[in-house]
């Protein structure tokens, strides 16, 4: 479906089936408000599926990967060799988000949104929506065209549209792409207007020497690009990555489609922002998974209205928060469907 | 076994294993340390169990239930019919802790402690341990006797070899006993030397006029019953709970037999106190599920040196928080044991 179409589609999440699921909260054998924040999380997929009674079998992450011209700068740990090596071992199952996917029992769908090099797919599941061999140089001028921009949204939405077509219920983005705290940073700077020391991290794990690079080399983007935060488009289009632009349709689709969408770290947060410039809407269809270690996620994350549900200090991307995050969330729809009311289970209600 | 023999057996961590499973993290295709608290609990769970590839299958939450003397004075917001009845709820899978026990694949163990009346059981699971018909009023007089005292703890320990004898790898802590957040912080005050005011909370949910007499309570309590902070049978016999002594055992069996325990809300973390100041290398084997919202709940975590897994407002018990804990934990395990290292994966590591 076209960009425009799903922006209009995305609809305020339905009154009716929270109010539902509030007064079933409220008749189960617990005192009301004791599950603190699974009570409100049930609430709010009620309201994003318009049932009182969430279920979410099917769970699919979405993990976009592309490379980043602005690691030339020098702002990773990692070579860029190290994305497509990524991908691989993802496509192989052995990375962190394999684990703790099939713990959640969520299908992993890897995306070529970009990566530099050809990549070899012996096993045939890699999705391949190559919008470019990675994106230009941010420092130097703008990572991509708005038509590119364009692209990867409308690709992340086709992405998005062909799992729920499978009967998936609930997504999560995830990312792969040395360099792409940086694309990332610069976003949420550009969009928050806030200055680059307070938003910029150490990423894959950069030293006091990468991180003054990485401070300046934003610095540098936001003043060679002047990114319109008023226009998402080409925010994203100046310092943005062909990954990023794929989970802002994952996440534009998936909101338009009444699915819940678990939003990851540091580079979806980014993602989320630019989605919600364009569908201020779609706020209500995002579950925060974490709140990580790089510097910013915070403010992000507040500037978004997000409530993480974790805070464990990860920094890895890839959706592995949002993974632990399916299980909180899965917990919050049993409560609803599964715990027996006082009148049902013969218990006494507050005296 | 007997008390002072299962003390005894309670080791440090084992280092070597932790060491092992340290170098595999630092092997696996993630930047080193990228899952913050994930890492670090599989390091923990290698020390506890002595195995640098920790797995835990079979997962027990052993919910200990009692009433207490201290509901005369009005200090909950429900009535004392409802332990019982909400033991009826938890042996027919309606309680909260079901579903989510269901949910993280774990057996619930529902043990009469002490509770006022006789529940009839059709089902015949239920765990018949009762040292008394619930406890005598803490404002007026102890609890319990020291040796009743005693017993509780030696009941937990056998339900809990019981449970490791069935070939169970984690066990989490529950309780249930309407009134039994005043004697969870009675001994909270009592071992921290803490001001009642800083520690008593709502409890189910008891008003403004219910926190004030419940703080009069206490001070009344501690005032009467003098418990000696340093003899940490003393402060369970007179101020504690049937239940609260059974978890005790639980732990300390835990710890003994090299087994993780999750500790779940106020009333376990009270008895974790009085277990790590009966046994303080009991403590390495406590993993903290979470933060609750009962006030004093943040101290006593910090007394006993335990960093919460989980911050989401609960504040219901019952195991509730431990058993949304075990997902994390199996993560953290699954994480050492399934990931490819970046030589298996033939991914580049740090420049």
């Amino acid at each position: 479906m076209q960009l425009e179409k799903i922006i209009r589609l995305i609809q305020p999440l339905d009154e009716i089936a929270m109010r539902s699921a509030q007064v079933r909260q409220d008749m189960l054998t617990k005192p009301p408000g004791s599950l603190g924040r699974l009570e409100e999380l049930s609430i709010q997929l009620a309201g994003i599926t318009t049932n009182p009674f969430p279920s979410m079998e099917l769970k699919t992450v979405i993990v976009m990967a592309a490379d980043h011209g602005v690691t030339r700068e020098g702002v990773s740990a990692y070579p860029s060799e190290v994305t497509p090596q990524m991908v691989l071992n993802f496509l192989h199952g052995g990375a962190a988000i394999n684990v703790l996917a099939r713990q959640a029992n969520a299908r992993v769908v890897v995306v070529d949104m970009g990566v530099a090099s050809e990549i070899e797919d012996a096993s045939g599941e890699l999705v391949r929506r190559k919008i470019g061999p990675g994106t230009a140089n941010l420092a130097q001028g703008p990572t991509m065209t708005r038509e590119q921009a364009i692209e990867s949204i409308q690709s992340g939405i086709e992405i998005c549209e062909t799992e729920i077509a499978r009967g998936v219920g609930i997504l999560a983005t995830g990312d792969m792409g040395i360099g792409n705290t940086t694309p990332s940073a610069a976003i949420a700077c550009s969009l928050m207007g806030q200055a680059p020391e307070n938003v910029v991290g150490r990423g894959t794990g950069v030293d006091d020497a990468g991180l003054k690079r990485k401070i300046a080399v934003i610095t540098c983007a936001l003043d060679v690009n002047k990114p319109n935060a008023n226009d998402a488009l080409d925010v994203l289009a100046k310092v943005g990555g062909f990954e990023i632009g794929g989970l802002v349709g994952v996440i534009l689709a998936a909101a338009a489609n009444r699915k819940p969408v678990v939003i990851d770290g540091f580079i979806s947060t980014a993602a989320a922002m630019i989605a919600v410039s364009l569908a201020p809407a779609a706020r209500g269809y995002m579950i925060a998974a974490h709140v990580s270690q790089e510097r910013g996620h915070k403010l992000m994350l507040e500037w978004l209205g997000l409530k993480p549900l974790l805070d464990l200090n990860l920094r890895l991307g890839e959706g592995t928060g949002a993974a632990l995050a399916f299980h909180l969330i899965e917990a919050s729809a049993r409560i609803l469907r599964e715990m027996a009311t006082f009148r049902e289970a013969g218990v006494s209600d507050k005296e």
